[in-house]
C-alpha cells in the first residue's frame, strides 16, 4: 500500500531549516524506521510536490540530498527508489525491549536535531583491487620502524610521566621536530610555538571552524570541494558560498567580486592539489588571494594535505610561507604520508591562536596519543619519514604515468583525464553515456573497488570519478584498468 | 654592488640534500630577505658555477627550479632575473625570528572570542613522589601485552584494510567485546550497536553536549564537580545549576524542586564515585533520579569513570542498568583502567543516538585509533584487562588502607578524611590554619607533588585536597605522608 505521504511529511515553514531539508530528514526517518523499505519506489518529484503543495524544485533538492547520501538510488527511466544496499545501520533492528536501554530515543529524552549535512562513514568493503579516493600505499610505509618507535615510547622511561596526562597542545618533541621539518620543506619560518598537533586535517578544520566561525558567517570554498570541510562549515552554522575552480585552482577574481559585496570570514583552499580535481593554485592567484585576505580581513584556511606529493620539480611553497599579515591557518597531516589509520596532523598559526585552540581541544579529546606523536618525532628526526617520502614519490610518479597511459590506451575514447602534477589520484571525466553507478557495481563483482561517481554541487551532467593510483602497483593498475575497460567496452 | 655569491651560497656536500637544491633554497632565502631584489640580474650559470667550483649543470638545475617556482624569470637573450611579478611575496620582511609567523593575531583575521571558561592544561612537573588527583599506577598496567597486541594489529593482516579509513563509530571488535564485558560487569543489557567508541570520557561528554544541548538549555550538576564536564556545558552555551552533594551523592530532592520550577535538559552525575569528594550515589536516590528523568524528560549523563574500582563487596550497578525509559547516556573509559595516555572510552546509548553521535564524531577526528581499539579488544577478550583489574583492585585497597592509616596517625589532628568506598583518591579536609598553597610549594621542593587545593564553587572556607593514593606503593605513601607531616608540624 502506498504510504500516505501527505500525512507522513509535515512541513513547518516557520522553522529556520529549509523546507527541502525538512522533507529529506523526514524521508530519512521513514527509511530508518522501516516505513519505506529498501527498493521502495518513491513518488515522482512532480507527484510529491503536488501532494505537499510545494514547488517541485524543493522536492528535487530533497531527493538529491538523499541520493547523495546514499539513502536513495535512481534508475534511469524508472524513477527513484530507497537504496537496496543501505549502510549496515539501516538493516539493524530498531531499538526495542531486546536491546535493553536502547529504547526508541526520539520518544524519550534524547530528542536531537538531525544533521543531514553530516554523514557517518562506514568502512568501505574494499575489493582486492582498488582505485580509491587517493590513498597512500600503506605497504610502503615504514611500519616496522613505527612499531619499534611506538613500543619504545610505550615501555621506556618513567611510566608515570610517559603514560600520564600530557599537554593539550601536543607532544613538545614532535612540535619541535616538525617546526624544523616544515621550515625546511615548506619555506615556513616558525617555531614549535606556532604548532598545534591535531588528529589529522579534519580536527584542524573542526577546531578552526569552532573557534572562528559564528552562526551566519560566510565561508567561501571551491566547487567542487572536500566533504569534510563542507560538513564542518555547515555544522558551525556558516553560510557556504562556492566559487568556480578551473585548471589553475579557485577563481580569485570571482572571490574579489564577492568580497566587494559582502563580508567573508574564511576562505578554504587546498592550494595543492584541489580536491577532487587535483589542480594546483597558480602562483599569481596565490598572491592575489593573500592580498584579498589582507584587504578584506578574512582567514585563509590552507589545507595542504598532500604537499609532499608533487611530481614537477618542486611544489609551490604554501600560502602560509608568504603570509605576512597573519591571515593563513596552515593545516597538514600525516594521513597521506603514512596511513589514514594514524591520526596525527597539525595546524600552524600564531602563538595565541595555538593556545586558544588547545583550550578548545582540551574539552574534546583532552590530548593526542603522546606515544604515537613521539614515535612520529623519532621517525622524522631519524630521516625515516623523509626517506619514505622520497621512495613513495618516485614510485607514485611511476604509477601515475603507468595509470594515465593505461587509461589513455584502453579508455581514451570514453574518458578525459589530465595528468596530475601531484597527489595520488587522477580526475577522470567519463562519457555521459557510461553509467558510473553500474560500472562500480560490476567492478565490485570482479573485486575491483571504484569510488562513487557522485559529486554534490557539480556542474550539470558531470560524470566523473576521482581514481586513486598511488596505492596500487603497476601490475595491479593494469588489472584495474583492464577490468574497467572490459566492463565499459562489453 | 654585486653580492658576493661565493660567500652567500655555502654548499655542504655531506648533506643528503642534492647540491642544486641547496643552491636553490639558499637563493630563495636571499630573494626573500631582500638581498636579491626584484629585477636583479643573476650571474650567468657559467659564472656562478665557476665561482662555486661546481658543474654548470648543477647551477642550471637550481635556476630551473626557481624559474619553475616563479622566483626567477628569464628574458631571452639577456639572462635570468629575480621575478618582478611576485613583488609582494618576495619583498616582505621576514617574520620576527623568534615568533615565526606569530603576528599578533588579534590585529589580523584571527580575532576570536576568548573562552575564559576553558583552560589549557599543561603537563604537571610531577615530583618523584606524588599524591595526584587519583590516577592509576601505570607501573602495574599490562603494557607488554598491550605493546604486543598493538604491534600485531599494526603489522599483521591486509594492510590496506587494517590501516585505511575505519568506521567513525569505532572498532566493531572492541564494540562487540565491550558489550559483553559491560553486560557482565555492570548488568547492562546491550549489544555492540549501543556502543560508540570515544577518546575517553571527555569526548563522550563533548559529543553529548554538542548533540543535545542548545544555547540556554539547563544542565544540573553537583557542587563541587568535574571541571571537564563543566567546561563542556559552558562551551555548549548551557545554563549550569549546581545542587548540593552530601555523603550520599547529589541531593535528588533539591533536583525535584528544581524540575517543578523549570525545564532541565540534562543532569550530569558521577554515580560512583563523585568527583572530587568520592561519595557514592545511594540506591534510593538512584531510583528517584531515574523516576525524575522519566517524569520530567531530562537526559541523565552518567559518567561512571571509575566503576571498576570499588572496594566494598560489589559496586552498585549503574543507573543505566535500571533505565527502562531510555533516559541514560552511560559514559566510561579505560583511563583509570590502563593509563590516561591511551585515549579510549565509550558511550552507551540507543542505537540511533550512537549513529547521530558517530556522524558528529566524523567531522571532529574522523575515527579512533583502530589498532589501539583492536588491541584493547584483544586484551579484554583474553581476560588480561580483567586480571589486571583484579590485581590493581587488591593493591589499591591495600594502599587506600595504608594511606588512610598514615594520614590519621600523622595528620589526624589537622585533617579530616573519610575512608572512600572506591576510587583512587581520598578527599582530605585540612585545618583552615594550614595554607595549602604553601604546603604544595614546600612539598614540591622535597620532590613531592600535591594537587592544587583550589575548588571553584566550594562552600566558603573549604580547605581541602583530593589526594590520589593508587599510583604509589605503601613505601612511597609513607614517604609522602612523612613529608607532609614534617612540613605541617614544623
Amino acid at each position: 500500500m502506498q504510504p500516505i505521504f501527505s500525512t507522513l511529511i509535515v512541513i513547518d515553514k516557520a522553522l529556520k531549516q529549509p523546507v527541502y531539508l525538512q522533507i529529506a530528514n523526514r524521508l530519512m526517518v521513514l527509511v530508518k524506521d522501516g516505513s519505506l523499505q529498501a527498493g521502495y519506489r518513491l513518488p515522482s518529484t512532480r507527484a510529491l510536490a503536488a501532494l505537499l503543495h510545494i514547488h517541485r524544485k524543493t522536492v528535487i533538492l530533497a531527493y538529491d540530498e538523499l541520493l547523495a547520501q546514499g539513502w536513495f538510488e535512481s534508475r534511469t527511466g524508472s524513477g527513484t527508489f530507497v537504496a537496496k544496499r543501505l549502510p549496515e545501520i539501516l538493516h539493524q533492528q530498531l531499538p526495542g525491549s531486546a536491546e535493553g536501554n536502547a529504547a526508541p530515543s526520539q520518544k524519550a529524552g534524547f530528542a536531537f536535531t538531525p544533521t543531514p549535512h553530516l554523514q557517518r562513514r562506514v568502512m568501505q568493503s574494499a575489493g582486492k583491487l582498488h582505485l580509491d579516493d587517493g590513498f597512500p600505499d600503506v605497504r610502503l610505509a615504514p611500519l616496522e620502524d613505527l612499531a619499534r618507535a611506538y613500543r619504545s615510547q610505550l615501555l621506556q622511561g618513567d611510566p608515570y610521566i610517559r603514560l600520564g596526562y600530557g599537554d593539550n597542545i601536543g607532544s613538545l618533541r614532535l612540535r619541535q621536530v616538525l617546526a624544523d621539518y616544515l621550515n625546511e620543506t615548506r619555506c615556513l619560518k616558525i617555531t614549535y610555538r606556532n604548532i598545534l598537533i591535531t588528529r589529522g586535517s579534519i580536527m584542524g578544520t573542526y577546531l578552526a571552524c569552532t573557534a572562528f566561525l559564528k552562526h551566519g558567517d560566510t565561508v567561501v570554498t571551491g566547487t567542487m570541494g572536500w566533504g569534510g570541510g563542507e560538513m564542518n562549515f555547515l555544522q558551525a552554522g556558516a553560510n557556504v558560498i562556492k566559487i568556480a575552480v578551473d585548471d589553475y585552482g579557485i577563481d580569485v577574481d570571482e572571490l574579489e567580486q564577492l568580497c566587494r559585496k559582502q563580508t567573508i570570514r574564511m576562505v578554504y583552499v587546498t592550494s595543492h592539489h584541489h580536491y577532487p580535481t587535483t589542480v594546483t593554485l597558480r602562483a599569481d592567484r596565490r598572491l592575489q588571494l593573500l592580498n584579498l585576505a589582507k584587504q578584506f580581513g578574512f582567514i585563509i584556511f590552507e589545507d595542504d594535505y598532500d604537499y609532499d606529493f608533487h611530481y614537477l620539480s618542486k611544489p609551490l611553497v604554501p600560502l602560509a610561507s608568504a603570509d605576512q599579515a597573519g591571515m593563513v591557518l596552515y593545516c597538514g597531516s600525516f594521513t597521506k604520508v603514512i596511513s589514514p589509520a594514524f591520526r596525527v596532523g597539525y595546524l600552524v598559526c600564531p602563538e595565541d591562536v595555538v593556545t586558544h585552540l588547545a583550550q578548545l581541544r582540551r574539552i574534546i579529546d583532552r590530548q593526542g596519543d603522546t606515544m604515537l606523536e613521539n614515535a612520529m618525532a623519532d621517525l622524522l628526526q631519524a630521516g625515516i619519514i623523509q626517506r619514505h617520502l622520497r621512495k613513495s614519490l618516485r614510485l607514485y610518479r611511476q604509477r601515475r604515468d603507468v595509470f594515465c597511459q593505461l587509461m589513455q590506451q584502453q579508455l581514451g575514447n570514453c574518458t578525459d583525464i589530465q595528468i596530475p602534477d601531484g597527489g595520488m589520484a587522477v580526475w577522470a571525466k567519463f562519457d555521459p553515456a557510461i553509467d558510473l553507478e553500474k560500472l562500480n557495481e560490476k567492478a565490485l563483482r570482479q573485486d575491483l573497488y571504484l569510488p562513487p561517481g557522485k559529486w554534490i554541487g557539480a556542474e550539470t551532467g558531470l560524470n566523473a570519478m576521482r581514481l586513486g593510483f598511488a596505492s596500487s602497483t603497476p601490475e595491479e593498475l593494469e588489472r584495474c584498468v583492464g577490468i574497467m575497460a572490459k566492463i565499459i567496452h562489453s
